[in-house]
């Protein structure tokens, strides 16, 4: 055991090397099939001893993805904040469950901090909040307090008869909206996807005649989940214009900021979320821009009390109202989890560490190598912007481009051209995880007639500047050019 | 951070320390307000320094409780085991998220490894699986999958205007069921509490009426959750006559195994899960009695590729279909999480390093541990149990008892008599958290006309022999011996 703690703390040390430390492969890639042969997998007799125990540690390490690399592009995460990791590692040793005062006392007034933090940040004197095991279970909260909010008899008597209620969301939002409505009754065919601009921002009179519609067929809008910092585009959500619709239609406002809500921290920022503060509801995911240990995904409410009165179900096993204390401080009931792992504090002692100054210089350094990102992909040769030009400065730290091999420059832009463009980023992909050098995502927007193009994201962990933008767009060149 | 890490390398070793240490209490209790006086909670400006961080977390482990001790019994979880503690720390400082094999190849091949033994040790031969974020989650996994199963098209157009669906589990099983059943929009009226017998088992013959009563209102039968090892008492459901009543109704069973489900690795306690292999869906907590670290909840159907139907919303920038490897590795649309922690590793390292059979005898040790607790509990003067004499044979590893003061013995059990009896536990459990000499649940069963008693759980670390459970019964009669 001894020995493993020492693997880890030497894996730990080289994960936070220098950016500049190119001697490992961001990926050392082998198929399902080699992984599965290198692997020993199986499980059941005999017991491993120390040495076989260390040896798969450091297998296992080796075949992992080295998300602290910069190099590292390919999700909407990345490296991890070292005062974060350390939160992490404490909480993992102490092995605490976040469900009541009595268990665990001082993470519970951590949390309580940083929610409070946060909603002030949007601009609330007043309201509740939980921290959620992922983003996409914070937009749940969302949805699930929209529906209470309006129709608190759904939770003693369900959906059952009842006019289909309809939620409302951009086509470029994420699918977490999709996978709750399932889930949570509605059918997918009640959530009606609002057209967005070119840039993959919700249009505001599209939401509006979309309400009417639902309305005239006798369907009843429930509720609009909005984005800051759509997942591919990084387009933030007109919010002033949608709580304008949705408090003439009385509608719940989700604000689904998990991607972008760093821009809160930052007063070069914020105005990208102008208007936050009309929102009911918005979920960020500190484990995204901010490089919080995963996972670390925060639900705030300006509504006092209803996150209780929505979600508790009264254990009295564990919520007994005859203990010693103040028992309002036992928010497990709050929860749709029963155990719950401590996410806040990570959080809290990062915000700690770093004060609001550290973390908006953290967002300021994040979104400027975004932006010098996107300046480089308008200039340089074979890189072509998906958005229009200058459309940039309204998005979130994601850049979006295709690259166009020197074989497919000045040609006629017919069906077949795009479809052999279609084929570059995978196989740019191919290349680059094969060779280990970097990870970028790539995909397609058939709504927006985009075929398969990069999407390459930047977080705070590590710090990146010009030299390593330059690097990954060296590298695609590199790659994608004699296709 | 160099030396924060020290203080987590310093804690770590104090957690582990052997269980007969003493010296420090297992909470150092300060109410919520005394906390809050001690603890520099305010966030904002300015940043700490490392001395102050370093003295921040020293200050937020000392007032946590110490779930390692032994004299933590409050919950069903405590101490965390050496093997998956190693795991989570890796796993923490390598920050993963398991949603496809292209960020996280190892981790998705242990995660299917140790789903797949789990499914042979309850009897599949096929089947699918999943790590989720507790219990609560694996739980509603469950439901989902039996309304995909019969209501396919719920997915796409909901449960308006549907007959109500009803959703049945015994008065003594594990609230998350009701809470999901808001969330998924049945409503807590289409929960069906079936009665237990005395030893809080699902009575089979009550089940059956309870169906039959719900189909002659004409509402519609949907799923039947079982428990194996109810949270309070520690009942497992007769599986083969719930499987029975399921078989003859068409209707889904998913087990909540999340407390027992343990037994499954014993050849001395599996017979408690006789029937198990019939169920639709399990659901399972390592992070509970096996001391895995929280969380680690894993959820298993025996049908194939239902999962993946039930749950995925096909988004393309993470699940492209045109990558080049194998993309039925890229589990992460069977989810209902986008990014998910990697839990399914901490439990595959632990299974590597003790084998089938070091995991079998850590929970014969904790059962027998409880066993020799429930015999103390009907021997010593002043102890008396829940249950009826020589019922705990069938239970899991809970021993539930009332500890009757010597003022309030050899009287008439009047309902002033069981009153004052119901305030023992209460000042009890004050007593030993503001010494610190142990942490025990109590709570009442009002549906057993049970006041407030204890409930001792058992869980595999540290291992506990007799001389533990003697300190604790002696402690909690040191304690209430004079109320
Ligand atoms: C029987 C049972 N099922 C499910 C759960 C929920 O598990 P979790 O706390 O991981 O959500 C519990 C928790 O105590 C339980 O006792
Ligand atoms: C805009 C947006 N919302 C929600 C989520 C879901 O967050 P999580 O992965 O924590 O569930 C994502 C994830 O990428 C996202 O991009």
């Amino acid at each position: 055991f001894q020995r493993v703690m020492a693997l880890v703390d030497e894996l730990r040390l080289t994960e936070s090397a220098p950016p500049d430390r190119r001697d490992r492969p961001v990926i050392e890639f082998r198929s399902p099939e080699e992984l599965s042969q290198l692997l020993p997998l199986a499980l059941g007799e005999p017991a491993s001893d120390e040495a076989e125990l260390l040896q798969l540690c450091r297998q296992v390490a080796r075949y992992s993805v080295r998300t602290s690399d910069f190099r590292f592009r390919n999700q909407l995460y990345g490296g991890v904040d070292g005062y974060g990791l350390a939160g992490a590692l404490l909480t993992e040793c102490l092995n605490t469950n976040q469900h009541t005062f009595e268990v665990a006392p001082a993470f519970i007034l951590c949390e309580a901090t940083v929610l409070a933090h946060v909603r002030r940040l949007i601009g609330w004197s007043s309201g509740d909040g939980i921290f959620a095991a992922g983003g996409s279970m914070s937009n749940q909260y969302g949805l699930a307090l929209a529906r209470y909010h309006r129709h608190p008899q759904v939770k003693t008597s369900g959906l059952f008869g009842l006019r289909p209620m309809v939620l409302f969301t951009s086509e470029d939002a994420h699918y977490s909206v999709l996978k709750a409505a399932h889930w949570h009754g509605y059918g997918q065919e009640n959530v009606v996807s609002v057209p967005t601009d070119e840039c993959g921002r919700m249009r505001p009179e599209a939401l509006s005649a979309a309400v009417e519609r639902v309305l005239s067929e006798g369907r009843e809008p429930l509720a609009v989940n909005a984005t800051c910092g759509t997942t591919v585009l990084g387009a933030y959500d007109p919010l002033p214009a949608i709580a304008d619709i949705c408090q003439q239609h009385g509608l719940w406002l989700h604000v689904d900021a998990c991607w972008g809500g760093a821009a809160l921290l930052s007063r070069q920022w914020r105005h990208l979320m102008a208007g936050v503060e009309r929102a009911d509801s918005v979920a960020w995911n500190p484990h995204k821009m901010l490089g919080a240990p995963l996972q670390c995904s925060l639900f705030v409410t300006r509504h006092d009390g209803l996150l209780h009165q929505c979600n508790s179900a009264q254990a009295t096993y564990l919520f007994q109202q005859d203990k010693f204390y103040d028992v309002s401080h036992d928010t497990g009931d709050k929860s749709i989890q029963c155990g719950r792992k401590v996410d806040g504090f990570k959080l809290w002692l990062m915000w700690k560490a770093h004060g609001d100054s550290g973390l908006e210089s953290m967002v300021d350094t994040t979104f400027a190598a975004a932006r010098y990102c996107a300046d480089q992909v308008s200039r340089r040769d074979g890189f072509r912007p998906v958005l229009p030009p200058g459309s940039d400065a309204g998005q979130c730290a994601n850049v979006s481009f295709w690259y166009v091999p020197a074989a497919l420059r000045g040609q006629e832009e017919t069906p077949e051209w795009w479809h052999r463009l279609s084929l570059v980023a995978p196989r740019v992909k191919e290349a680059m995880v094969r060779s280990g050098t970097l990870m970028v995502g790539y995909q397609p927007l058939p709504h927006k007639q985009a075929v398969n193009f990069f999407r390459l994201v930047f977080t705070a962990v590590p710090p990146l500047g010009r030299a390593e933008v330059d690097y990954m767009l060296d590298e695609i060149e590199r790659l994608g050019r004699d296709l």
